[in-house]
């Protein structure tokens, strides 16, 4: 029991030399990779480069404890920075202490909010948000934080939440561009964008192994840091109109209280539960994919746990909404990461950086940072997606195209919303019209199959109709339809056979259906028969005054149904042939 | 087509004598039922009740037109007066000319909903309302409006919009009681119970016809309006403090233009779509009742429309949103309603009371009407449902326990949310996590079966999984962790086969769930395979790279499967048994 809410009591037990050799070796390729990062998507979110190194401490330490991955590295994500940086900046201006404290907030409620639905085994929540949605969401996002860092290669002041005032921002300010801060970002950007596709493949013909290759190629970004620092030096570049990221407070990260305001949670409740849930998400994928290369298992619950306390953890030390990124536990993993004490040395590294490192940061150039968030997400952007889904299933293109096109003009927060609107919506109008088949029997056979596709014999008086999903509230009134229609069309009918054989489940609005058909069918003359009724479904109709009040029957099977209703047309009897019912033809 | 949106033309061809004479019958006993009953329901809507009266005109007529149910009777009902009265109260003060304009624009809000959603064909929506969720808001409403009409009983003044204030403001007024209303109140309530319960019983023992004592029984409201009415003159109850209905302009409906004020349509539009949906679900299952009765048929889309275009002609002649009433239908139809005419006719009848009646309705106190609404909605309160759907589902009564705690603690509108937020969370819930089983073969067989429930044959390189659901979003994640959670369990595994005979479907989620298995069980050394896969489920995967990625193969059958994989297990050949093989164990 224990055990399942600390995970750490599990790995730590058989901890020892050999694993602790292979966690150093990973904690110190991430630490490498993850301070410009920690400074880039604090940029990202409109708050002090600082605080992206504070969010990038206590949370690994939070989540070494009570996660269940062996190789997720959390930290400071850019679309949830880009969440952040949306939802406290509709409350506080970036820069102000009040912003600060919005997004210390956002990461104590959503702390709070994730670590409650584990507890509460809500995991399942993330479900609503599908693939497609997810996948359009995570491409508009890379859209929109890219033109946002744009700015910062161009050297212009430009804000705005929508990709239309982005642009729009951008393209008033293209007058303004300050040529020394261009002259940082684009050979930056190249350069890294050459890092991430050329450089591997080069240092590979060069003879390293492809696996090093790829680790020293993860080291780009701190390449471009210290050169861009010489060259602000070097060239005064500072005095020149170039943007730096200036004091950064020497420290370990203070400890804070977030807000009780309660009109401040009011506001941001919405953001934060949005933020936990794409976060989740994100994480769980990545642990997921990790976990099965190596055949271990998380617990998605016990994972929702643990990304709270590494958000409580953040906001408890002035950090920021964090939640597992896709590139790092991608370079922990390969970097041979064993348990989540990696991400624990990890800690201590920036904990190190935050210590001694930071003066040397002082003219780092925002446009620097700018080029690695832009390389990074970039990537993000999957353009095979749209075609692919498009040809696969025009509801799931549907649901795609919606959450990019809300995300790109109406901001993160509703991207997300609409995104899980429309899959629901569509998903709830499929699952409201089921799939039934009217069946008759195959000649000769015991077999029912559907009219439409298989020559089958079916008798004016008997109606036989397969219900293939299980009867739930939301298929509950179609089903009441389809039979009456059906029934209304058919003069002649004397009985109707409802071929049970896969229902699962019937819920009580799926009972009170059957009730309802039974009634009307039974004033209009007609009897209601059940057949094939699976037991656990049988089970629970017994304890019920439906087969009571049931004017026909319950028949094992479909084909003694038919035997025995065949010539009961309510005409002479003897009329129909007998041979049907002995299910001779 | 026309016909289709203009139901009339149908009907309407084959009009003739017979059935005017059967209609107009019809009309006039609904038309002396529906007087007092328009009075009351403005009342409880806190609206003057020559607004009731408006509302019995134009809508009738509107859906004459537009309605396909030959014997819905539309016009005020009870639940949707106290929506109104709720939703208008909460922008303005009852008895002021903003609150008559709120309630004018929900009518106009809610018709053009209604008429939106008939047109894009969403009336599916309504399914969101499950039975136990509706049955649970009817009864809570029943006890919410027969308590808030308690204070016209006892003559106080008492405001309050969830139970627990209307109690507290009840107790607190309890030495202020009237004793002359209570003394109309009383006697009126005590009457109209018996009309409903004993009268009939009565009038049979002496003779009279089923049917015609029961329509006998419905004019009992008017018996009790006309004695109160002298009751009041007679003893000059004005002057004692008994409260009166007063004067009421005499004349037809005025023609009355909703308001476009933005900040007020801002709030009601949340409680229009409630008023919309709740009235639509109502309506619409009176008319399939009915419908089914005489094996008629209704059309949901269409029926929406005709409610819309209703809603529209009440709010543009100075009326409130109205809906398909149960209690009046019922008597439509019994009293020989052969087409929606009688509704019209019956338009006439009010538009004559209101012409010619009201000055005589001057006397009417509050109390009589309050009894009436009281003795009404009693008979909404259903006792019986919590205790069966306790025994039949935990989960729906969980939803219909909650919808009757919250709209009585929290009002009308917050319990209709509740119970659709709570429906929903349950289904999707038990929706992500499906029914799947580890099946084996049955010995001698070819037959595959849940190895829990059988005693069958499995091999340890080989797992076979029976999916019992189609494969969407909602469990794309648990199949993923359930496949790998089981693979997880099995070190000598080396094939996986999905067998997927149950899967109706598979959408963009599930693909790309599967993709994400194969890949996983591939990095894992496990082939995936699957078998059964139905035609158009085939047809789908065959547009894609699923099939050419996939590391196993697709078997016609598991028993094909099982028979060719059996004897790879990985180890030297030959060393399975040849007999497995040929399916011969």
């Amino acid at each position: 029991m224990l055990q399942r809410y600390f995970p750490i009591l599990e790995w730590g037990r058989t901890y020892n030399r050999e694993v602790l050799t292979s966690d150093l070796m990973a904690a110190v390729i991430v630490t490498i990779m993850l301070i410009p990062q920690s400074l880039a998507y604090a940029m990202l979110a409109g708050l002090p480069p600082v605080v992206g190194l504070y969010a990038s401490i206590m949370p690994l330490i939070a989540y070494a404890i009570f996660g269940t991955s062996r190789t997720l590295a959390v930290g400071p994500v850019a679309v949830v920075s880009l969440m952040t940086a949306s939802a406290a900046g509709a409350v506080a201006v970036p820069g102000t202490a009040e912003y600060l404290e919005a997004a210390i907030t956002l990461a104590a409620l959503s702390g709070v909010m994730l670590a409650v639905l584990g507890l509460l085994r809500l995991g399942f929540l993330a479900n609503l948000l599908s693939h497609p949605v997810i996948s359009g969401f995570i491409s508009a996002s890379g859209i929109l934080i890219a033109t946002s860092q744009l700015k910062h290669i161009l050297g212009v002041k430009v804000s705005g939440e929508t990709w239309p005032e982005m642009l729009a921002g951008l393209a008033g300010k293209i007058g303004e561009v300050n040529l020394p801060t261009l002259a940082i970002g684009i050979p930056a950007t190249l350069f890294l964008f050459w890092v991430r596709k050329g450089l591997k493949p080069l240092l590979v013909r060069l003879g390293m192994g492809a696996r090093a290759a790829d680790m020293a190629a993860k080291a780009g970004p701190v390449v471009a840091v210290a050169v861009s620092i010489l060259a602000v030096i070097g060239f005064g570049l500072q005095g020149k109109g170039v943007s730096i990221v200036g004091a950064i407070p020497q420290g370990l990260p203070p400890f804070a209280v977030p807000s009780t305001d309660l009109a401040l949670i009011e506001a941001l409740w919405v953001p934060a539960l949005l933020i936990s849930i794409i976060g989740f998400v994100e994480s769980v994928s990545v642990a997921q994919t990790l976990a099965a290369k190596r055949r271990q298992r998380i617990a998605p619950d016990q994972e929702l746990i643990g990304l709270g306390a590494s958000n409580i953890a953040s906001a408890l030390s002035g950090g920021y909404p964090v939640t597992g990124g896709f590139a790092r536990s991608v370079v922990n993993f390969d970097a041979g990461a064993q348990t989540p004490a990696a991400g624990a040395f990890t800690a201590v590294g920036i904990a190190l950086a935050s210590l001694f490192l930071t003066p040397l940061l002082f003219n780092l150039p925002d446009a620097t940072l700018a080029a690695t968030i832009i390389v990074a997400v970039l990537s993000l952007v999957d353009l095979k997606t749209p075609g692919r889904l498009w040809a696969y299933s025009k509801a799931d293109f549907a649901a795609h195209a919606a959450t990019i096109a809300v995300t790109l003009l109406a901001g993160v927060e509703m991207g997300v919303i609409a995104g899980v609107g429309v899959g629901l919506l569509l998903y709830l109008w499929r699952a409201s019209r089921p799939h039934a088949a009217i069946v008759g029997r195959v000649p000769g056979t015991e077999h029912f199959r559907n009219i439409e596709r298989h020559k089958v014999l079916t008798l004016p008086h008997l109606l036989s109709i397969r219900i293939d999903e299980s009867l739930t509230y939301l298929n509950a009134r179609w089903l009441e339809e389809y039979v009456l229609e059906q029934v209304a069309e058919r003069p002649a009918l004397r009985h109707v056979v409802l071929m049970a054989s896969a229902v699962n489940a019937i819920d009580a609005s799926g009972l009170e259906s059957l009730e309802a058909i039974n009634h009307r069918l039974e004033d209009a003359g007609v009897k209601l028969h059940l057949s094939e009724v699976k037991g656990p479904v049988m089970d629970r109709l017994q304890r019920t005054h439906f087969l009571d009040d049931l004017s026909g029957r319950v028949f094992l099977s479909q084909d003694q149904a038919f035997a025995e209703l065949a010539n009961d047309t309510g005409e002479e009897a003897g009329e129909a042939d007998p041979m049907l019912a002995r299910g001779l033809i």
